[in-house]
């Protein structure tokens, strides 16, 4: 390295994490145009839950240094080049899929305060405000946790160590995708943004599918990526729309209409591809059943917590039952998945449905038992809001383990949306 | 890279694959000194032997470019540090190994001319001249002719395909010493110099054998490397020290006595654990037979060819025969050695005498199943004496495979030394 770069690099403070505003999963931005449109005065709270409780974050997080990358992060802005791209680009096959107003907005943003307090072994940390603001500190804020926590772990590893490990871990991955490579007619995404080892092994990994995967490989779900390796951008719509929409709900009748209403909003907005239902807020089955005949219409659905082949199935009877044909609808998987899991749904739904695969946290951050006391291996760190105009939000999903919200509105949600008894699967990632 | 970096490498007119006359093994300096004290006016050829003839070496290398290499290696004289290095290091807690008259004309040597010249897909590459001079070009030639091959290989493949080609091959090595670690009381260097995938590699390799074996790992053959990274430089003597001596005997009965006078000789000049037998140039059986008794009394054996495990067991019962206390011995495996070889050499003799291993291709060149149609595949490249004044040389070793010299020569031999049916053991390195 030259003396320049050297020079260069001591003037950083610190070595940002968080380098870009769109260094954040696409669909954050879709859902902050939709809010931005649709609920433009919610307030909310978005706070981070650490699931995996035996991982004490602030032992091994300093708090100095996690404040130095929140505040990074609240430094940024949109860069011209950013902004181009989102204004230019197509996105499933749509140009101009950001308004012009929803991007005059983005352009001038800067994020929200945060507060950070420690408790215990745990960091609290919690961001107020305006619901198109507050969201889009969900991915920065895991991804910053989520590397500082490597970054604490190779701190004491010398040169070499290092140089070994990113060897293994770069051998693990590349022979997961030479695994995947066999399957005729995957699709298959990057959505390890906010769970990744660091940002430039994300990076990596997406160069891997793209080198491994060619075609098979369909984007990432990383907007700074994608613009910067020139893949799709990928992503719809998650939990935190129902959640907040139903927080909002004034009763019962409401409640039980709002996850429908957040859909009939996005339809409106969107199309194709776009359409993706993803039914498991407040349990599958439910939801399905009492949807409305439109909603059968779109084009898939995405399966994000319970056994992913019981949710594809109870879709595949639901768009029977309502006259549809499933082979031209759309199964999206996202859920923990890793090789042996996409390869088991690929063979048992490929023929039945379009089959496309979300891969996530064992894409870009499966460094289990590459150090001691598998000191990198990944772990369930969510950040959720769970207040929307001071009101605490639910979600069920279908798997009881990762249920949120507070135990009487849980309960409530329960019996509003004819959720019984669910099957717990441990969660890992 | 810095400007000034890039405009100097581009001044190379190639890049050099060996850039030291001490980029070779420690054992040829240590013969070389020898010969140049004992048989000063020797003359020998040196010759390129491909065991591997389904290696098309001339379609894969280009004549100009091995040239450019060979003719590299000819314009090299010792350094002024190197020199430092040879005259004041200890080896084998030994000061002043290298003699002054030795080292004075060391470093006034130049690599005498080579003559190549391609044979169909192979070529012939041979060296004539003083014994002393021609011998030092066996390693840098057989290290060159490696390391082109993989270059050639290696050309068309991308920065990220290569990037994994290491990745891989770097986890592949870690693991293997991982292995080795487990191993109580294991000692293991580095006989890797002449098939290594390329010099940067073989260095690498020693890092990890330091970093993950610690005194484990007891040192390089290569004397630049053991220099660089301040490791032992290991070694004792090699095939072509009996083979000439024997071309050079006058009658059978002088034939017969020359394996044992090369030991005479060596004997004189060096003690301890430099005192190692390696018997197996004309049979093990017969040599250990005929032996003299000041033999048995020497530090230990290299076993180098047939089934290793018989070689030692052979080594034991003459040491017991003789009257010596094997656990006082020291047995040093050398031959095509890999991990569960060595596990199982150790297991079987760690009791019995000191084992120690040389640890070679399938150290610093394991590249195998990671390229297309298995390109990059250590093969059997030797490059030997096949003339001593004129009279052509012989070696029978315990694998006839691996024999060498015109057939009515191998048939004196054999009957002079009185070697029988050999065992068949495919040569894969």
């Amino acid at each position: 390295m030259d003396i320049a770069t050297r020079v260069y690099n001591h003037k950083w403070k610190i070595d940002p994490i968080v380098r870009s505003l769109i260094d954040t999963d696409f669909y954050k931005l879709l859902m902050c145009q939709s809010v931005f449109r649709n609920k433009p005065d919610t307030d909310v709270t978005f706070s981070l839950i650490n699931r995996s409780t035996h991982i004490p974050l602030a032992d091994l997080i300093d708090e100095g240094e996690l404040r130095e990358q929140l505040d990074h992060v609240r430094s940024l802005s949109l860069s011209r080049g950013e902004s181009t791209w989102l204004r230019g680009n197509t996105f499933y096959g749509k140009r101009q899929m950001f308004r012009p107003d929803f991007m005059e907005w983005f352009e001038n943003l800067r994020l929200p305060p945060y507060h950070l307090e420690r408790k215990g072994d745990q960091y609290e940390l919690t961001f107020e405000g305006k619901w198109h603001e507050v969201m889009l500190w969900e991915i920065p804020a895991l991804a910053i946790l989520m590397e500082l926590r490597s970054r604490a772990v190779l701190h004491d590893m010398r040169r070499f160590e290092l140089q070994v490990l990113y060897a293994q871990a770069m051998t693990r991955v590349w022979s997961k995708i030479e695994s995947l490579r066999e399957i005729e007619g995957l699709g298959i995404a990057d959505f390890g943004t906010r769970r990744r080892h660091s940002f430039m092994w994300q990076d990596w990994c997406v160069q891997a599918m793209l080198e491994g995967l060619g075609p098979k490989f369909t984007g990432t779900s990383n907007c700074l990526i994608a613009m910067r390796r020139e893949v799709e951008a990928i992503g719809t719509n998650a939990h935190e729309l129902p959640m907040v929409y139903s927080a909002l709900a004034e009763g019962d009748a409401a409640l039980a209409r709002a996850p429908y209403e957040v859909l009939s909003d996005w339809h409106d907005e969107h199309e194709g591809n776009l359409r993706i239902i993803l039914p498991d807020t407040y349990g599958t089955q439910g939801f399905l059943d009492s949807a409305p005949d439109w909603l059968a219409g779109w084009t898939g659905i995405r399966i994000d917590s319970g056994d992913p082949a019981t949710g594809a199935e109870t879709a595949i009877a639901w768009w029977k039952a309502r006259g549809e044909d499933p082979t031209q609808k759309r199964v999206i998987f996202s859920d923990g998945l890793d090789v042996d899991k996409i390869k088991e749904l690929h063979k048992q739904f490929a023929r039945q449905v379009n089959v496309s695969f979300g891969w996530g946290t064992l894409l870009t951050n499966d460094f289990r038992g590459l150090v001691k006391d598998d000191g990198l291996a990944a772990f369930s760190l969510v950040c959720k809001a769970v207040t929307a105009n001071g009101k605490p939000t639910v979600k069920l999903s279908d798997n009881p383990e990762k249920a949120m919200g507070p135990q009487s509105e849980i309960d409530r949600y329960k019996r509003v949306f004819g959720v019984g008894q669910q099957e717990a699967i441990k969660v890992v990632v």
